[in-house]
């Protein structure tokens, strides 16, 4: 598990009874859908109203571990950081963590991309979004710079 | 259970194990999304390629009898028909069929609209529509309008 | 629409990106896993802690009407009522709402049937779940045995 | 993109109309289900019938690369294989592959272990289910123990 400063982002989880499988357990598929709401609230929340008709956040890459099961009567929370900003992609680290025990059930890394849906190609982001990041992560560009 | 004739369209559906619940059912919500892709199949094998940019078909009423449940090891087929077809909605009859004992699992009955999405009303049903669906069904078209 | 009093059960609903489908709108299989989680809510907070080893709730009819869409920004609610309580079986009104203008997006009724696991049968509604229903509900055995 | 041999098991995807999100695209999660489902049936169809009463195979980590959409007309397979085969965990990967055009939309590799459910914690991998695992993707153990 990766040592982490306090997330700055937080969404509770509501878990549907139809995600829960056959041994009890929140299946494997509904972390990502969580992980995906979490990322689109910080986008939202972070970033604002941007033009999302002209450009993309493509994800590139996904990568969890996963260290202990969800069951239906946990109280989830998915905290979201972007821990990594270059300048056409960046990565968020997120956590599935028990609102009850701070037990963090899964972590992720997402890397993403920025995409130019006009010349079809990942585009460079905009100094408004990395300042936008930068002060709501409270880490400077250089931080934020290193892989 | 309604007393039906052979239904002329048959889509084999693929179980997720993520569609699996608790109690090893297959969820009951699974079956909406199945009965929906079946539909969808249905559509284009007997209107064609219409255009979904001007118009669109809304489902107004769903209402399902749940006999039996399915479970992951089932092979299970949707069987999809049109009962009624009225100048501008439809009514489908959808069965969730074993492929094995041909037990009925569960049956579906599905009313649409068709929507005009430039005037964003409701529209008339083209009589070309109506043809291809009497055509399929082996139907007349008085037979399809009677309630 | 039905003319209903006040719900006394309401459950915000999280919409997920993954909820919704190509047009915009929450998939219509989506309702039935909200309603789904919404009921299994009602029957914990009502009925407490009951054993469930021994007996389910076994759904046998769902009829849904839908009125309008849900998008992704709607903050909906999920309303269930126990309206119809017999001696194996109960029905639920639930209603999907805009949390902020209150519109109806869509209505349903599900059909339930209390199933003894050990014998395999449908099982008389203790009357301890009967009372708990018709205090929350605040209506009487009478009222809530009429069809 | 890792290369390859060729893959010997292979699944066709059904991909429903609900799995397709805003953008007319399989949402990310949508793939770790057939993954998953995947997954199940290489485990059926190549240790046949274990004992899953008494243990499991629990997913440790998954990592996918995504390099292309996959829409609702595209035909999907989802390619099988174990690459590595540990004493208590081995490794898949997986591959969403156009049927038509053999284009490959994501890759995931998945570490899973087997799980001893009666003692609660990491068990061998007995030696038939190695060798049948060998057997499957003609590779000798020591080709399958390369990390």
């Amino acid at each position: 598990m990766e040592a982490v400063s306090k997330f700055k982002h937080v969404m509770p989880a509501q878990i549907r009874f139809s995600d829960v499988d056959q041994f009890g357990h929140v299946n494997n598929s509904v972390y990502f859908s969580l992980y995906d709401l979490a990322k689109t609230t910080y986008v939202n929340d972070v970033l604002g109203n941007a033009n999302w008709g002209e450009m993309a956040i493509v994800v590139a890459n996904i990568s969890a571990n996963f260290f202990t099961p969800v069951f239906f009567s946990d109280k989830v929370e998915i905290e979201t950081s972007v821990v990594q900003l270059g300048n056409k992609s960046f990565t968020l680290l997120q956590r599935a963590v028990s609102a009850e025990t701070r037990e963090v059930k899964c972590e992720c890394r997402t890397v993403m991309v920025l995409y130019d849906l006009i010349l079809k190609e990942p585009m460079q982001i905009p100094d408004e979004y990395k300042h936008a990041i930068c002060d709501f992560e409270e880490k400077s560009l250089e931080e934020l710079a290193k892989k």
